[in-house]
């Protein structure tokens, strides 16, 4: 079983690489090689048996995926992303990573006949915009309102074409907001969701920019790294006619969130998160949607967080 | 008022040329000049004071809508692509014309800061497919099945988010099916359904392969150039946050065109139509949605045909 991975130095990247190393198989099958790609050298974690080759490489130079993709993977995570505020702030590096760069590697499996490879991509909520229901589902359609989400989208339909077309096994997973994640606050609208409960564990002050009853759809990282995992698993016809979908995240208020802080770490902790509404912030974050119906993902095995306490408590085992 | 329509040799280029022509204005302003592309030479009617600039060029050439793009039309018709059956045959084919062309068209408008320049694009039915609820709407996801209506989905992403960057003021209509056509027969799955109302009026025999309670989602040639022209007078901002939706079509089965038929010319007519069913044609057609709530395009004043048998009618007078 060989596994490449691109964007294997972010965040998601490190975290499924650990999490391959550890359990040592896939699909039943012992992982013998693990190919990484990264523009940044892509950390590799020591004591295992497995061949680990780490490329840096940018995505949108030509050939890029030459050496990986001759190397015939079985299973490759496409991960490497210009995340939202870049590519909303430069429209050039967007296009040219999160669609360019996807569409050179499907050409690349098409090239070498690696129809049975299953590729796996994250998509976003972001993919969503615009009039959407109380309630989206499998068949709500995606307007989405930023160029990060109009990439992910488009590498959607172009993923499922060529699935159908039989030229790569492919499938695309649109990721609820991660929280917890740990390291430090960032430029993200979203980042409070985390600071706000991180912050407050190490004994540091965070600042909450939203009203405490708006709600957001969230996944924890270690169920995200299921998902992927999961998602080498699935069988691609009985992912039915379109490779995309969104995995079951939990809806959660704020407000919950601060009652789970309150329960695992006390009161002291809630008072370390000072309110400061931010009218920018709140107009990004309140239009997101929060409510789904998840069912291709639900028939197909993947799983939720029970609740935001379990969510926090799996947070709280990691640090120590 | 300068226009520039691609694909203007094809069937809809030509009679949206013809009406833009016979009106002689736009938007309330006079047409001063028309520039035609196509890979064939578009013909161009005779007898108007138009400046009428036609030029043959492959649309997938580098540079090739430089000169339309320089001299800054104000509304652009893109109408220039590769069918369904064609895309399907030929990927690198489909993605070069439908998809590659149309990026370099909205490169061409980003360069040369045409943010009011009102670009229309012809999408189609074919983007919807998979799990179709009973009644689609605005917000019903597109599932292609097919590499044609996933290129045209595609297209309306990217000039949704470049018309939400202010880099072009784009639209997109999804077009039903168009009945009835003139000429011959040909390869697309839908040729029956003009040609068993088309051929017994021409007094020859026609072949229906389907049966007569299939439905069909249809609009006549005359309403889908009332359309692209009104596409021109919309006001971008009332689209609201999505340039792309279907266009209102009316439902209509095979057994109550072929009631039209006979009202209009007579069971004579109804005689030349020949059953013989084919399951390959059934299967295809059988899969387009066929009933839609049309809101966003009602609400921007886009018109249907009144029933079939006004369809039928303007085809006749067309005839004589
Ligand atoms: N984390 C989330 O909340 C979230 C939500 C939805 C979707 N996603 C998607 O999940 C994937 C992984 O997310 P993440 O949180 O790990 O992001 P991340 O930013 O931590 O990792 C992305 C990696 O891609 C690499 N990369 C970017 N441009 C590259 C290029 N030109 N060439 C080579 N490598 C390049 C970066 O160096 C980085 O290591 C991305 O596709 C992202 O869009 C993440
Ligand atoms: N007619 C329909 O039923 C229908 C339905 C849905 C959508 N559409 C869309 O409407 C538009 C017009 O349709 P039509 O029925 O007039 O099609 P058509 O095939 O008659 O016209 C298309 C024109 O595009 C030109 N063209 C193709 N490739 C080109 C290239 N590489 N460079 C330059 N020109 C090229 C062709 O020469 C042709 O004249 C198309 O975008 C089509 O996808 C049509």
């Amino acid at each position: 079983m060989h596994i490449a991975v691109t964007g294997a130095a972010g965040f998601l990247g490190q975290r499924l690489i650990r999490q391959l190393l550890d359990q040592g198989e896939l699909r039943g099958q012992a992982i013998t090689r693990l190919t990484l790609l990264d523009q940044v050298e892509a950390e590799v974690p020591g004591g295992s048996r497995v061949e680990v080759v780490s490329q840096a490489r940018d995505i949108t130079a030509a050939g890029a995926f030459d050496d990986m993709l001759d190397a015939r993977p079985d299973v490759i995570y496409h991960l490497a992303a210009v995340v939202s505020s870049a590519a909303e702030a430069d429209l050039d590096l967007g296009l040219a990573v999160n669609l360019d760069a996807t569409r050179a590697l499907l050409e690349g499996c098409r090239q070498r006949d690696l129809g049975n490879t299953r590729l796996i991509m994250a998509s976003s909520v972001a993919a969503y915009g615009g009039e959407l229901p109380e309630t989206l589902d499998d068949m709500t359609a995606l307007h989405p309102q930023n160029s990060y989400g109009t990439q992910k989208a488009m590498c959607e339909l172009l993923i499922n074409d060529y699935s159908r077309r039989g030229l790569v096994d492919g499938l695309v997973l649109r990721l609820p907001t991660i929280v917890i994640r740990p390291g430090r606050p960032n430029a993200a609208a979203s980042s409070f969701a985390s600071s706000i409960m991180r912050e407050p564990l190490n004994g540091e002050e965070a600042i909450c920019p939203v009203p405490t009853d708006l709600e957001l759809f969230v996944m924890s990282p270690g169920k995200v790294v299921e998902a992927l995992v999961h998602g080498a698993e699935v069988d691609g016809e009985a992912v039915g006619p379109f490779r995309a979908f969104m995995l079951p995240g939990i809806t959660v208020s704020v407000a919950e969130m601060i009652d789970a802080l309150r329960e695992v770490a006390g009161s002291q902790a809630v008072e370390r998160i000072r309110h400061e509404p931010d009218t920018k912030i709140q107009a990004i974050v309140g239009s997101w949607p929060t409510r789904f119906h998840t069912r291709r993902a639900d028939v197909l095995g993947f799983e939720r967080d029970r609740d935001f306490r379990d969510i926090l408590q799996a947070f709280q085992e990691e640090r120590h």
